[in-house]
């Protein structure tokens, strides 16, 4: 995964262009991507797909003509869907084109205009600070034009057409952790459930943030029904713990899931309510889809001073870390797909385990054993209300006992699925 | 305020009699009045309003002719309801008339006696102590006649007929924080409220305890449930902090209300669940009507040693605590009459706040206004079962940002109300 | 209740046979019980009743012929349900055969094989041990053959035909605690109750465990309905504190009375949720049945070392114990059989209490007594939704009180029942 980041990491992405076309050929080294372009124009829900910006050069030269500040250096340094400009003024004139970051005097902030015709550079303070007095010559080769949006969509098929929404934003320039490190971690998600038919099937979207998201929802307006659970990944490479951020609906089956694999693992963690803020749970969430759709991070959005800085680079994240993301997911999925409900059918009184032989002949000992003790709860909870999981949280019983004494249950034709 | 509490203080009221009338027409060259005149053996709800006491003197005279009680002193010296009597008789007699405090030998407590005919004087324990035996003349020159029950109403009419009711016993004597500083709170209250036309239509009701809200209640059965909200108000003017008391409901609206006021304003203030007992939210909150109506003292009903006492003078309430309570009623309802619920016109993803200058158009940045996040909050639970309230108590935010988030999306056309 | 505990002890008692017979002879010398008695192969919900095992003699022989180990000293050193067996056989044979305790060597054990055939002794760590090699004669002259099973009711008449049901399993041999003591306070209950006519109708069960329950709920599947509470009493007598184990529901009437009674009573106690494990409970609560059945011990199923061992003997049981636990099951009785919901039938406004006698007449005061307070709270939440131990619950005030306002109430005709 550490390789996929680096790779990504020079790519000057933003929320169309030939960026975003280059990652997403580089994840489909990984992964066979179903791509989508959707032209310049296209109505999606209350917004309007832009036009595509692309940018091929943009500098700063100070007065004696050396670059001070060179997007070749660092896709960060130009402010996203700059207009072009081919201009030369004094240092005065520059300064409302220059965004820094007074706290962090070395460091390179993200910043972007996409809705609103602005141009400018991003840089050190301490570059800033540096420069003379003087003309200075400006030049951002970049194109606004017709174009298109892209993004796209990878399917793991299922037992069930239900389907469960993996979401990552593709849109971000050179930032490891957010988001290089959840395109990584999404993409061998995608290979480890490949791996034995799930039970649900796995939808897998790589898109810009905001109108990306927007536009796939435009787009499957009619679909999204399928989505019965989702996972907005972000954030996951940096050394921080594990942050889950409900749904909106704060009770979804996955509200349950991730908070209880993140607990029964032992890892310490934070689990977050919701908040109409973040990443593209904010459109899954939107009160008219209102789709069960959490979000893991590791130190979640805008929790870290380096955040949407050029210090969110190639150190900032661990190869470690993104493989403690991409367990617990591979957990919860786990957990996830064997949550069902089942129904005891004889549920008057306990069906006769023994002649069955579900249960130890020897009476009398106070030591039951767990696979036993998991069966008579699940026996004693299939009445179509309570999941595997609630079973297994009552009962304090391990999500995997309790799961397999569900499974030899309906071997013995005692419950049914 | 005070003022106010100070001429009212001397006057005997009772649950009928001039009294109450003189009290109404000082508070109506505050507040225009409906007084209403209810007739002796009226029939209201299980009760019936009782003959009419008016008193003029009343005294115990010692052996010497010396008057060592005396209604002209203090009107808490007469049983509530006495009826006339003028006889001789020893001390040894009188004592199963005299009623006094052993643990507060300097005050007067206050005593009535409403549905049992009884006479009977109320003194310090000192005072009795003092007494030397022998013959007593005692003289109650009071008159207990059909006549009439009083009690009075003033409205400010709202932008809807919806009500919310505000209502002080007027019934006690002498007695200054319970229910003069009430009385002085409720007049100030309906004046302020009247400076511009507030969205639900308040009605203030001035009666006496018990057969008061009785009598106001059977008049107004059938409109009773134009009272959406309401709150008695006592006890409104000692130094002790503010106590909300829940409604029976403990979940009406106004139960949300007052603690989220005072707990925002950070006020120390304690709020208590509803009892059967107190003030006359007894009455409003009996399970055959079951309104919204919460209470709220500083320090509660029967919780300070000069409650129902002597005590409770003109020295027990200050200027100051009259003016707390007041900014706590004003600030609470200018919450209550902006807690709407409204519907997201725009559900499904976030509408494109940013072309409609709602949205800062510089991308990138990890502090979030929190007129902004107020915005995406509103949106985000605007769907028809949050209100305002809800959205501020689920956000964090102020009541005040997330009612001006509203304000800013409904102006925008992108929720109704 | 200890001396009935004294005769029972020595029987040995199954889940068939004679010493279940004799067991219910010896109550029933105490109360009237109807015995059934359901023959083997009778089909009960999943089981089958088995065959009727009864038991001689039985021992083992070392090679010097000394019985070292014998059923005539304790019936607890047969395991359950052996089969006949009559050889000689090396100790290294025998040992396969042999159930011992290793971390309590002077213990033995109890242990049985009731569904799969099989023969075997229970005996002392220590007395294995001191076995010299040899050949030993073992001998188990017991009988396996169609007969019946056997179980007993009785019942106290209650105003109502809705039932309570107390159980208690009388299949374990020389226990004591486990559950003679369970047995006994059963027994003295059922007299307790029928000092006079309760308002419920008591059904109490004396039946082996898990079969005799199987069979009961059986055979009266269709009146099953009739039980509106229950309790499941064993470990009734050992020195610990009382436990409360809730029924499935966890929220049945038995689960606030039991927790409520006990918390009132200042006893140190602990009330636990439901497991569908222990005793009879897991048959009466099993999902298609799931009656409002907790189960009351004092220290609950297999939760002390003496547990299914000889060490549970008459030493481990006090008469002091047993009486506390049945001086809570009538207290517990007392509060559900007056557990009523009422209807205040006069609920607009307070009824005015004082012309009936039930208010006192002295106005003012600021202690208002309890009974007054009761009946103020017993007419508030007298809608119908609520009962009189959350009349007691909410109001803070003693079962007693409350019940006894209710009363009063009742007899005015202002509440109806």
């Amino acid at each position: 995964m550490y390789a996929l980041v680096e790779r990504m990491y020079p790519l000057c992405r933003s929320i169309t262009g030939d960026g975003v076309r280059a990652t997403l050929k580089i994840v489909g080294e990984y992964l066979p991507l179903q791509v989508h372009e959707v032209p310049t124009g296209t109505q999606v829900l209350d917004w309007t797909v832009p036009q595509e910006w692309n940018i091929r050069d943009a500098y700063i030269a100070d007065p004696a003509g050396n670059r001070v500040v060179d997007f070749a250096a660092s896709s960060l340094h130009v402010l996203g869907y700059s207009v072009p400009v081919s201009a030369t003024m004094p240092l005065a004139e520059l300064r409302s084109h220059l965004h820094t970051l007074p706290d962090h005097p070395s460091w390179v902030p993200y910043r972007t205009s996409y809705y609103k015709p602005d141009w400018g550079f991003c840089l050190a303070q301490r570059t800033l600070d540096a420069l003379p007095d003087g003309e200075y010559e400006v030049r951002i080769d970049s194109t606004l034009a017709d174009g298109h949006l892209t993004y796209a969509e990878h399917v793991v098929p299922g037992q069930v057409t239900d389907e469960v929404l993996v979401s990552c934003h593709v849109c971000h320039p050179s930032l490891a952790n957010d988001n290089l490190a959840g395109i990584a971690v999404a993409t061998f998600l995608a290979r480890a459930l490949a791996e034995r038919t799930p039970y649900y099937t796995y939808r897998f979207l790589f898109a810009p943030g905001t109108i990306g998201a927007i536009t796939w929802l435009a787009r499957n307006r009619e679909r999204v029904d399928r989505v019965k659970h989702g996972l907005v990944l972000a954030c996951a490479g940096d050394r921080g713990s594990l942050t889950y951020k409900r749904s909106r609906r704060g009770d979804a089956e996955i509200d349950r899931v991730l908070p209880h694999v993140l607990a029964a693992s032992e890892r310490p963690h934070r689990v977050a309510e919701f908040t109409p803020y973040g990443y593209d749970e904010r459109q899954f969430c939107s009160p008219g889809f209102d789709l069960g759709v959490g979000s893991l991070t590791r130190t979640p959005y805008a929790g870290y001073p380096e955040y949407h800085t050029s210090a969110d680079n190639l150190d900032f994240v661990s190869p470690e870390a993104m493989a403690d993301t991409l367990a617990v997911c591979r957990e919860a999925f786990a957990v996830l797909d064997r949550n069902r409900r089942y129904l005891n059918l004889s549920p008057y009184g306990e069906p006769q385990l023994g002649r069955r032989g579900l249960y130890e002949a020897l009476g009398g000992r106070s030591d039951a054993k767990q696979a036993q003790l998991a069966m008579l709860w699940v026996l004693s909870l299939s009445d179509g209300l309570h999941s595997v999981l609630d079973v297994a949280d009552r009962s304090g019983l391990p999500f995997d006992t309790v799961a397999e004494a569900a499974g030899a249950l309906h071997g013995a034709g005692l419950i049914k699925g």
